[in-house]
């Protein structure tokens, strides 16, 4: 090597401080502490193409410490990727640049994921290690055999969802996962002494992992441990003990490194140390040179690597799981004629597991599991065996009881390629997940939730068990798909629009307790209008029923008991308001003209309603529920026709007599 | 003792075998396998008084497993509180009954707090662990002096959770802290190997824990573990080997005891295996004597602890504290009134220290602290000492980067009582807390969430850490109060609200960015009323403008332009939609009177203000934010009195044409 590992270090460290100085935004002390192990990582050990980012066996990295960022920008333009470009960078932190606060999957190709919200990095990285040994299992080793290398601070370490991870990739041995502790004993208040007392290392073997440690700043002694990580079959963790914004002489090692421009006194200090006497984003040319030299390296793998697709006779199916074009959907349309003809009065946690046995046969792609609740949330199927350490080629995960690090890992696994997840847990649990879900949709990854138990309709188990906000405030979630069916032919077709939605996930609303079969055509798929007239009324229309999932059967026999008074009423089922709202105005007025009473009927929040109801009547449930059989509940909270059919009247002869 | 243990043990199981039975619903397994485990600590040590269930200075039991809700009730019944009674353990899980599905703290005393939820039992002993060593620094051994007991499961110790409790607890040496852990090996899915490979015991140990094991059904050996770790100064996690559904004799050790009822055929087998021919119900004469006598035993240290609490000079103070009366919240008004004086057009997370300053030197009972993010939650005043390890009297808490375990722990300080508990993180990460929220609010707990850095006002950090959909998502759950004040005399304003709120948490969503003083007048708190016009129109009005938090000067500014195009547009101020809602119908109409053009402007999505704004114009971010310094990115997304200003009044001529 013509130039010294530190000399290659340092050109991360000048581009993060100049950087985050240019900005005055930023945070210099991770990419200038982990620039050595970084610079050891993309020289010697990380798989990648430059020129091929999208190379299905590459190494994935994930800089789980993703305010590090201009880490892995540095690294992208060092090594040869075509973006981000030097003026990205100069441009890091403003708009229209690529080199965003924190990575940006959807930004530059060569994040694997978003990272910045601690610990989902990690986890997230889970899931892709899963994915490369499920795809390892069912392709070989010729197609798919790569590490994920992740690197992670003491804040991914120290949230709650560090535990989850460790504790599914120590169950599932996932071996190929090296994760790089950038141990600096920083955190932003200061010492990470002022919080935590914990063996982190003793913790992680508890959960069996493969512990190693090394000096941050000694190539050599990295690459020691990077050896060890690989030689070793359980899942890694390197702890490099390096110096937080190593390199700036009068601010390493503190806290103040973290999260503010260095100043200009202290980047022209930290010039002197590290003998970088170049101007601000001017890297040298032979350093330059090497650093490119890494990044071409890995094309000669990457064209064996084709060569071997070529030739072997898996490679059309492989292209097409790794392409996420979905296959044999068409199966849900034939799982949907035969319920015309036999209508199925079940559950929709109960329909999901039908068309899921359906669709998991025909799509090897889909992977199941579920957070310890697999009979109640109906996720596993005849297809779905369990993927365990000793047979990655199971296609269902039982997560335990893990419903953040279970979220994390399928994004994970749908970010990696070649899988569409689907996990469950209950509704009400999604507020543990609420933060991996809103990184499933900022990465637009395309990750199934199959949230049962979806209101007080769960019952006995009482408020903490009852979803009552959770419809609504997942409603908010911007790119997030929210669909609450209200009968088997809608779940069908729930199923098929989260099934070939890429960009994105869905969220499925299940219930526990049985819904009558109200569909009766399948000719277009209803649910991607997102909102539709179920049902025309009979006499006169005075009234649009609008419901949801559970409730649009109440709606009807609300709509039947209007009818007796000669009032008419359209039944409408919204099963997506994504969908509706993204419908033209014309067939939304069609759908819901002015005129008629607008009544909405869902078992939760009515706030939101608003939105479709105006001035109208909205039946739901506006505190916590209770604990009691589901009929009672019903009654208890006033979702019943004979609750609700008079104040509709009342209010119809309010509005003639005014 | 004339009753054996076994015997005593069983009085559990009939209950919860039988209650479960009657309701057809609920989880045996749970209160049958730790039976033997309850009645040790019931009868020897717990330190508790039946009739006085709300001594500051009883033990505090928290069934973290709250799904096994029929433990807590039978023991409760048992040892002789006034509720339940056995009309009340009929009724489990039916309307009306306070033996809800899961323990409610609202239905009965003697629950110290609701659980169901996993792992949050746990993180919330911690807080009442913390709370009760802080005030015996406070008030010393004489007053204070009591342990937190804690049952759990694989599934507490298994959520993300779990990893913040227990690392919190073992940094502060929690030595009152015990856990009793159901280590039945059983998860709902089945083996508990199914999902997990963790050497538990290893892992506390790494955290600083004292770990000790013994047979769950053998009451020696139970003994022996409590008074180890009674012993220990560190916290103790006590790994009890049990049976779940221990008695049942077909069902026992498997996931068929877990969540559903036995069934007849398997009850009576196992009233023939336990030995208990009596009917349901029925508690055999001698077995009550003996349990009630455990309740009896409370009386007298409980009566010695009254006259200690008598003889003490801290006695006013003491009882002041565990009232909940707040102490010294004048200083908000002599702080408004400098404010007055000298107007501060600071952040409100900055305005939000300043009155801490004035809060935390007149209020003893606050605690404060952050998740790692104190000098950007400004959450630390010169009153406030670290409380650590070594001095606990201390009341600023460096909860490290545990969100999640923070909330929970201030649920726990909150409900021991005693303490007004605040804490800090980013608004978007409340996703992170959100189930820990939602349960203060249930719970009716006193927290105060300080969520600053509320909007893309954020600036560089980008999408993920800018909160779009989160103050409305808050809004939504139940008994929440959510403050988005707009300059400093709001925040005071919130400031106050939020501590005299005695039934429920408070959360305020504060800048980062700096913030013009508005409010002109301190009469009256204007945030109390939620909603209020701030400004009177000049001209003709035609526009009410609606705004909260940073957007109100935002608002303020296009009224101004308006006005000069001879529009005149009322300036309304709404940082409490809840305040707002409760007000009567005659002053929501004449703040929002009908005719005006309505606009809304809050940087967050728009979705949800319908429900104010009706068909009018609603001005906000409805997707993800962006990375850039704060002006580009209000100019991105159209939030200037420039972008807006011409829209309203294309709105009005729209309007006026039509």
């Amino acid at each position: 090597m013509s130039v010294t590992p530190r000399r290659l270090a340092n050109a991360i460290r000048a581009l993060a401080m100049d950087a985050v100085e240019a900005a005055n935004s930023g945070h210099p002390g991770m990419p200038m502490g982990m620039a050595d192990v970084a610079t050891v990582l993309f020289s010697k050990y990380l798989k990648f193409d430059p020129k091929a980012p999208k190379w299905p066996d590459r190494d994935r990295f994930v800089l789980s410490a993703g305010h590090g960022s201009m880490l892995v920008y540095a690294t992208l333009y060092l090594s040869g990727y075509d973006a981000p470009t030097m003026d990205d960078i100069r441009n890091f932190r403003q708009i229209g640049s690529p080199c965003a606060g924190h990575p940006e999957n959807f930004e530059l190709p060569g994040i694997e994921t978003t990272t910045g919200p601690l610990g989902q990095g990690f986890a997230t990285a889970v899931g892709m290690a899963i994915a490369e040994r499920h795809l390892n299992a069912v392709f070989g080793d010729a197609l798919v055999d790569h590490h994920t290398w992740v690197i992670a601070g003491d804040g991914c370490l120290m949230e709650g969802i560090n535990h989850e991870a460790v504790g599914l990739a120590g169950h599932l041995g996932l071996g190929r996962l090296i994760v790089l502790w950038d141990d600096n004993r920083i955190t932003i208040d200061g010492a990470t002494s002022l919080s935590t007392s914990e063996d982190i290392p003793a913790r992680y073997r508890a959960s069996g992992w493969h512990v190693v440690a090394c000096d941050g700043h000694d190539p050599d002694d990295i690459a020691r441990a990077f050896d060890a990580a690989i030689a070793d079959p359980r899942p890694t963790l390197v702890a490099c003990r390096t110096i937080i914004g190593k390199g700036a002489p009068n601010k390493q090692g503190t806290s103040a490194t973290h999260g503010a421009a260095l100043g200009a006194a202290e980047v022209a200090a930290a010039r002197a140390t590290l003998e970088w006497p170049d101007a601000p984003f001017v890297i040298p040319d032979d350093i330059l040179t090497e650093w490119r030299s890494f990044g071409e390296a890995g094309a000669q793998a990457r064209a064996e690597w084709d060569a071997r697709l070529a030739a072997s006779p898996s490679a059309a199916e492989f292209r097409r799981r790794m392409s996420g074009e979905a296959a044999g959907d068409s199966v849900i349309q034939d799982f949907m004629a035969d319920l015309l003809a036999k209508p199925a009065n079940v559950a929709s946690r109960k329909s999901s597991e039908m068309v899921l046995g359906a669709i998991t046969e025909a799509m090897p792609e889909t992977i199941g599991g579920s957070a310890d609740l697999t009979g109640s949330n109906n996720t596993k199927t005849s297809s779905t065996k369990p993927l365990t350490k000793d047979d990655y080629s199971g296609r269902y995960i039982y997560y335990g009881i893990r419903e953040f690090g279970m979220s994390a890992a399928m994004n994970g696994m749908a970010l990696h390629g070649g899988i569409i997840p689907y996990g469950g847990t209950f509704l009400v649990f999604s507020d543990y997940c609420r933060a991996a879900i809103r990184l499933s949709a900022l990465q637009q990854a395309r990750v199934i939730y199959v949230m049962t138990h979806d209101s007080i309709g769960l019952g006995e188990d009482g408020p903490t068990h009852q979803p009552v906000e959770h419809v609504m405030s997942l409603r908010l979630i911007p790119n997030l798909h929210v669909y609450r069916p209200c009968d088997a032919i809608e779940v069908a077709e729930c199923w098929a629009l989260a099934l070939a939605r890429t960009e994105g996930p869905s969220l499925l609303a299940l219930s526990r307790q049985n819904l009558p079969q109200v569909r009766v055509g399948i000719e277009e798929n209803m649910c991607a209008k997102g909102g539709y007239v179920l049902r025309r009324a009979n006499a006169a229309r005075r009234v649009l029923l609008l419901a949801t999932g559970s409730e649009v059967s109440l709606a009807i026999e609300v709509a039947d008991r209007l009818e007796e008074h000669g009032i008419g009423a359209d039944v409408i089922s919204l099963p997506s308001w994504e969908n509706f709202q993204s419908q033209s105005q014309a067939y939304r007025d069609e759908v819901l003209p002015a005129g008629p009473l607008r009544v909405s009927i869902e078992a939760g929040t009515t706030f939101g309603w608003e939105r479709h109801v105006r001035d109208g009547l909205r039946f739901g449930v506006d505190g916590f529920g209770a604990s009691a059989p589901i009929d009672d509940l019903y009654r208890h909270f006033g979702l019943t026709a004979d609750a609700i059919t008079p104040q509709i009247i009342e209010k119809l002869e309010g509005t003639t007599n005014t």
